[in-house]
């Protein structure tokens, strides 16, 4: 039995899309309860769809649900562990009525994260980069368990200063991560923690100007990069992302600031995340805190300002969207080769 | 001095785009903060736009930094109180890193709220109504107004079995709620309600398959909808709600579910928002929580659930993601009319 051919047997008679990841996610929502109603919840699938997929999997001896629990089989517990498959996971912050979202089991690596990242390379104006506080990336890799897209999973991370392979390698739920990063500084220093921690972290070095790797291609599960926000940096970032995924199910992440992009240009965005075959997922604005970087005062909009105080370190107020995409088709990405400075657009401020 | 006046002062030698919106935002943070960094982060406008806003405001003496502090003159608090503008709020759930969202002031109408809730019409299929949590809505309005959506602002609620229209009046900062209701006894019971509390809404009867009423078209800041989620009907709500607003910088929000919506129908919305002229500022899934109506039983889908138990009131399996968009052209809506069920389509579940 695969995923593949449950899909298929799903899809029998039903008059509306169901794709392998809705399999997964109800799966997922079963290891996590035998309630109808917590497992419509918890699976994030239309409802019309859902009942698709729960009765092939009841045709295929997966499921039951005679005694009007919903139980997976042995045969079912065998599959889901198979395809390795968590229980969903919601994280939510239980003080303000779950909009915010919780660490929940990642506070266990919390220490050790924060231990390695005190040796971290610093930020430099080379590769515009200003890394996310260590709280910010611990929250990013929980939200990513919690959508499904960490936990057996392989994920591919497209510029690292963030240090999110670590944080994520460190839960010990990722089957791969794979890190493309230019900065020899953070080549070294990934592939020492990973080496010494025995974390399953591969580190390339590469140029995101060049196309990808032809071994990466189309190969991945969950991307993720906090790109420059020049709109053709972005894209490019972007570009890069999707073009390492599978195909449809398959979901991405990225950081977009206010302090870089207008909305004009969040549009722009927008528009070619959805052209590419992408629907948004999530949008959760002010998600990441970065940490002050060191050539504050050098940064292109720094004599603009009509005042010149340089801020703590830790006195955020630069921050970032986290936006979650989902692949729905294609993807139908062009892999273009970028030549010179693709960090530099009028509304650039920190490069 | 009008803040258009200002927008094309700040707009001189500028080579970023920058809307009246802008200033609107830099003048809510200058009203909570004097600090620079602060008023960057609380005002979410692009650093390069934001300076020559600042600029503009100090050459038409609104504002002064000469002791270091971003310092609004008498002038400009009294333009800023004339253009109905508040302090910025953040409302940031402090147990969760600021990732989730409080009530702030907003508390203080929960206890009435309530109490007027508690008298509400029950939902009906007639209208595929099922309404959110009191909680919920409160939420929803906090949200709104941190957003700078609410206070001093023009709204217009498209359906209200949710109560918006009340909640947010009790708050005592919009300028003018008006609500559009085909349910006569939700246009009688908010017809009540605000006369007996003072409340500033506009009731009017009309059925949103008939495009909207002449001067209600392109007069509003903020629209309000939880459509109804066949593709059809969605974007009938959205189409309205996008028709109401002035123009770039007002802002829409709009509910949608997982339940009733597959990422294929997400992607299709989000494309008619793109291409209407808006942006999607936020997106935060499972936002909204459903009290359970009393025509479970009769919905759509419940005959092809695998197990019939009728969930309590207050079980909470249905959700939906809170959708904020702001317009940045336009809007660009050709109007129309709808004719017959807007409804159904095939991931209806609960019509």
């Amino acid at each position: 039995m695969t995923l593949k051919e449950i899909v298929e047997r799903a899809r029998q008679g039903a008059k509306v899309p169901i794709v392998e990841r809705d399999v997964e996610r109800a799966l997922s929502a079963l290891l996590a309860s035998e309630d109808i109603w917590r497992v419509i919840d918890l699976s994030q699938v239309p409802v019309m769809a859902l009942v698709q997929v729960l009765s092939a999997l009841k045709d295929t001896g997966l499921l039951d649900w005679d005694g009007g629990r919903l139980v997976l089989t042995p045969d079912g517990k065998r599959f889901a562990e198979a395809e390795e498959l968590g229980p969903r996971l919601e994280l939510k912050c239980p003080h303000c009525g779950g909009r915010g979202t919780t660490l929940g089991p990642v506070e266990e690596i919390v220490e050790k994260f924060k231990d390695i990242a005190a040796n971290r390379p610093e930020a430099i104006q080379d590769y515009d980069q200003g890394y996310v506080t260590e709280e910010t990336t611990l929250h990013r890799v929980a939200f990513m368990w919690s959508r499904g897209d960490l936990y057996g999973k392989e994920l591919i991370v497209l510029g690292d200063d963030d240090l999110v392979s670590i944080a994520a390698a460190l839960t010990r739920t990722p089957k791969k991560v794979v890190v493309l990063e230019i900065d020899q500084r953070l080549v070294d220093f990934i592939r020492d923690v990973a080496a010494k921690e025995g974390l399953p972290i591969e580190v390339v070095q590469h140029d995101l100007r060049e196309p990808l790797p032809a071994n990466i291609r189309g190969k991945f599960d969950t991307f993720f990069c906090d790109p420059t926000e020049s709109l053709r940096g972005f894209v490019m970032f972007a570009e890069r992302g999707i073009a390492a995924l599978r195909g449809p199910g398959a979901a991405g992440y990225l950081g977009l600031t206010h302090c870089e992009a207008s909305y004009d240009k969040w549009r722009e965005i927008q528009r070619f995340l959805l052209d590419a075959g992408a629907v948004i997922a999530e949008l959760r604005d002010a998600f990441h805190d970065y940490v002050n970087w060191p050539y504050i005062d050098h940064m292109r909009s720094w004599p603009h300002l009509p005042v010149h105080r340089i801020p703590g370190r830790d006195e955020i107020w630069y921050r970032s969207a986290l936006i979650r995409v989902e692949v729905v088709k294609g993807p139908a990405i062009e892999e273009r080769r970028y030549e010179g400075d693709i960090f530099a657009d009028e509304e650039a401020a920190t490069t």
